[in-house]
């Protein structure tokens, strides 16, 4: 059995008791960009219901232009006021370096990646930066409440920087 | 108190019994692609344990280049063999005019947003089309087991499509 199908398996037991229909708009108008990191169960972590908040997850929890996107969208169709930027430790993006990444795939694969994201040395540090990012974007209404946080994935605690 | 405080409180209660670290690469060795709707329980819904698979989210769970950005680091740099694609019901990017909506941003920003990212009139179809964007992506080496599912949002139901 591969692990996707032990993932559908999981799923028919977790169906029996879902909760239902739902409105589609989060109902505490919070969205959260955080990292696809596999120690991060954002729901249990910040003990969300099924309903409460978007959340929308890449490497390294960085406000790309997609994530970009996703909040525009976020705030302009589905009414959220809040984003929560919540980088980790221990994080895959520490020291990364994403120029020899994309000289890697470009050499391997003959098409040449268009992103630039780089990583970062300090997981509080770069949450800082990449909270400015969110509030310098001109296609977000609700920039005034934009904050950073640092989950510890060795104790699951959230600290606001 | 603000959406945001309400789960930084609920996160002080659930890093009380937090197992402690793990490795960062995924346990189960898969990666998840999916949208960002607050009705999306994603360890929930798919049995998951800390540890045990990548979660990446953006609206509409649509392998954008920064989805396939996050896909490259975590089978190349993370060890993930597996790739789970899954669109839900009821989904806000369903119908939607993402040139009107680029239009309105540039409009009222000046600034002109530089994605390309269309709405969907079949969650399923969208899902097939999706998983082949994922096959056909040169930079990621694990294309063997790209499968495509829709969560619907009445039952907490996947289906396989």
């Amino acid at each position: 059995m591969s692990g996707i199908d032990e993932l559908v398996q999981a799923n028919a037991q977790y169906a029996q008791s879902f909760p239902g229909p739902l409105p589609g708009p989060p109902k505490r108008q919070v969205a959260i960009v955080t990292c696809m990191d596999a120690r991060l169960d954002i729901f249990r972590a910040l003990g969300l219901e099924i309903g409460d908040a978007h959340v929308i997850r890449n490497a390294g929890g960085i406000p790309t232009p997609d994530v970009l996107r996703s909040l525009a969208i976020s705030q302009r169709e589905l009414g959220t006021r809040e984003v929560m930027v919540m980088h980790h430790t221990q994080c895959g993006m520490t020291d990364f370096d994403d120029g020899a990444f994309r000289a890697d795939l470009a050499r391997e694969s003959g098409q040449e990646p268009d992103w630039d994201v780089p990583g970062f040395s300090d997981a509080a540090a770069d949450t800082v930066r990449c909270v400015e990012l969110v509030r310098e974007c001109a296609w977000l209404p609700h920039r005034a409440h934009v904050r950073g946080f640092v989950f510890d994935v060795a104790t699951g605690s959230v600290t606001e920087v």
